[in-house]
């Protein structure tokens, strides 16, 4: 059998391109006892991808994708065609690490992504297929996590979101909401400021475009705010560390802001802040708190269930598409969950134009 | 009766300078009911002060020291003249939050410097008057509250404290190692290295200023640190946060390298290995632990009897002589707790000469 398997061949510089990457077809083996082979049908596409693309990741982080071989440790979404492998059988919905590619030979057991990318069955009353990698999946981990655990999220709290329309941002205004906070997100568009307003019910929602985001943010919260979940750092850090109140906390979950940038970064000017109001800034990635993967499930389902949680999809047909996909989410040109969905026939390719958004 | 105040008269720039300050003779009235009469004896000298010369204090911190009035809230301890407050008598040793002058008019359960600076009657049991300003006051606040609660020290957790020399981060260093930890220091001269290898049985000391601090770190503590202890924010931060293992901490305490800078800081660079590391940084005041004096007091009154714990002071002699003292404590020019003594003899007054180290 042949499928194919999206490479990157060179280290982008910059913004990412297409013609950083290319399409193999290669052979697909047989599984060996104790795995299992899946057709992929649904694959991820996250930010954070960015790091691995580099001659070095961050320390600490996750491995850089090494040129020229399949990436490893991207969740996806697939069906299993053969099993050998107890507790696994043919048709069965399965998550794993082994994405950006039409099918993946996954060892059972064995650990991927800190726990997160396991080869797991998954629980389709819950949700369709592809929700699972992202509200029921690393997003929704992430999201869980960094606002109930690492921010400690406390009854009263004022909280601001960035990147709040994105994959996981979009997420914790949501869950913060339920909660019954309240809540300003801000993002990159009118159109993802009016979908925060309209659809997701936040309290308070900005354009960061529009203006010093010191006097966006103050406009929208002027009292200042309890928490702060950063997707972006750079100057969205540094106005929260201006904005937060006494004992005011931080969740950075990703700094998509220093990315893509050439130079090396600044850091927030303002972090004696930190000392005179008592702050608290945690960084974390969503694998460090595998365990809390049924409990967030569990939580997640209910709202879900509910119709207490909504979550947007942009959907990009094709998997060689995947790395246009990557790039137009690293721009911003997404809104809730970037999502490839692989094509059953290899070959058939369509255009990013093909992609839509699902509400 | 009259007495002399030192009074800021203009905020310095850069460099605090004795002329930013004049000695102004002044009436001290008579106590009122709930009020008692001290005679100031000693007097704190803290690099924190830099804050408060300001035209505003940065936000959250206490607030700017007026210009031309006396200092309020600078921890000070006295003899009481004259009690007219229950609970207080004449002779009593006494700390409160009057500073920087001759004689303080107090009033007794009135809050100064977040509880910490309110009218206390001292233990001399313990230790001497002016070590109520240093290790059994608010520098040992601030080391033991920000290394036990704060960074929340676990045991096998490698130490790097900043400005380990000086009042607040020989106390962080000595405590670690008293508990049982491998701890690292750095000081800006050789002398106070060999003063933490010697003296106060660091197992690693180094002299920030011999080399670029990412190696000199490195080479200190191959294996990384789990906790740092930060007394001086910029370039060490960002060497601490390349240096942190997974999980660290940082308790920042201050950032002296800040406090005389005329162009905004830069904060660090690579902040985004907080993510990847899973770092928390905690900033904090003493004060916002006041709640732990007691016990802190208990635990450094048994470690100062059973001779583990060493406070070297720098004394400076005469209430004139103040401002001088602080600029040279900005500067470096200190080991251990910087203390005025001030001279029963108004008028009289030492030169900067006359300032010795008592170990």
């Amino acid at each position: 059998m042949i499928g194919r398997e999206v490479r990157p061949i060179t280290y982008p510089r910059g913004e990412v391109r297409a013609s950083d990457f290319r399409v193999v077809e290669a052979g697909v083996r047989e599984p060996r006892p104790g795995e299992v082979l899946v057709r992929n049908t649904w694959t991820s596409v996250d930010a954070a991808l960015r790091l691995r693309l580099r001659e070095e990741a961050p320390p600490g982080y996750f491995p850089a994708f090494p040129l020229d071989e399949p990436m490893d440790g991207i969740m996806t979404v697939g069906e299993v065609l053969e099993s050998r492998a107890d507790g696994f059988a043919p048709g069965d919905t399965v998550w794993h690490a082994s994405g950006w590619r039409d099918y993946a030979v996954v060892e059972a057991g064995r650990q991927a992504l800190g726990g997160v990318g396991t080869l797991t069955r998954l629980d389709l009353r819950l949700a369709p297929p592809q929700a699972h990698l992202g509200v029921l999946g690393g997003n929704g981990l992430t999201a869980y996590a960094g606002l109930f655990h690492v921010a400690g999220l406390r009854v009263g709290d004022v909280v601001w979101v960035s990147a709040a329309a994105g994959a996981v941002g979009s997420l914790v205004a949501q869950m913060a909401k339920i909660r019954g906070h309240r809540v300003i997100g801000s993002a990159g568009s009118d159109e993802k400021v009016r979908h925060l307003r309209e659809e997701l019910g936040l309290d308070a929602a900005f354009n960061y475009r529009a203006g010093p985001l010191p006097d966006l943010l103050r406009e929208a919260a002027p009292d200042g705010v309890d928490v702060y979940f950063d997707n972006v750092g750079g100057d969205h850090l540094e106005a929260a560390l201006g904005a937060l109140r006494r004992a005011g906390r931080v969740a950075i979950c990703g700094m998509i802001s220093e990315y893509t940038a050439e130079e090396p970064p600044q850091g927030p000017g303002n972090l004696m802040l930190a000392v005179t109001k008592g702050l608290t800034i945690r960084g974390f990635r969503g694998s460090d708190h595998a365990h809390l993967l049924p409990e967030m499930r569990r939580q997640m389902g209910a709202w879900l269930r509910d119709g207490r949680l909504r979550c947007r999809e942009t959907v990009i047909d094709g998997l060689a598409q995947a790395p246009v996909a990557l790039a137009a989410l690293l721009r911003g040109d997404n809104t809730g969950k970037t999502l490839v969905r692989i094509d059953e026939v290899p070959h058939r390719e369509n255009a990013l134009g093909a992609a839509r958004h699902r509400g």
